[in-house]
């Protein structure tokens, strides 16, 4: 079964770095993982009842497996994309597989 | 732009009957509900780290942009998939509205 990597940023404290960051520098480090098939990202704009939603960007990698997906985090481009994160989510960043 | 609309859900009191609740009657509904485009839905398996990750099941529901999504959740069929989220989701649900 596919799998994907689901990425929940909360609202980072300067929105307009963070979408300076997230499309300078990581989206382009992201594209570079192994076995990556698909990248969809983009802004949460709020929840469905009209209320702040508790998050505010979200991205999804998908890959054809779990095992790719692992593969492709441990992998160093993946590290790099990892390790990035903390430059930009002010706001925290959760990670979670999913099935896709 | 097109639009998605997110729904997280919570860590249910009985993940089994979650799922055939699911399946059986909620997707059904959902793949109703007019001006959907793509229709992804499946379970979170962990967080990234290996920790429990705090949804259990994901869905997205894409519409071409986000008056259509508005457009749908507020039709008969929209309305009823709505309604009986409150049927099966028992460790809550988070619905929001995002770029796609």
């Amino acid at each position: 079964m596919a799998a994907k990597l689901v990425v929940l940023y909360g609202p980072p404290q300067d929105p307009d770095a963070f979408d300076a960051h997230y499309t300078e520098t990581h989206a382009p480090l992201a594209e570079k993982v192994p076995g990556l098939r698909r990248f969809d990202h983009g802004h949460v704009l709020r929840n469905a009842d009209g209320s702040p939603a508790p998050y505010y960007y979200m991205a999804e990698l998908y890959f054809d497996d779990a095992d790719a997906l692992a593969s492709s985090l441990g992998s160093s481009e993946g590290q790099a994309a990892g390790a990035d994160v903390a430059n930009f989510a002010t706001g925290g960043a959760t990670l979670m597989i999913a099935e896709a």
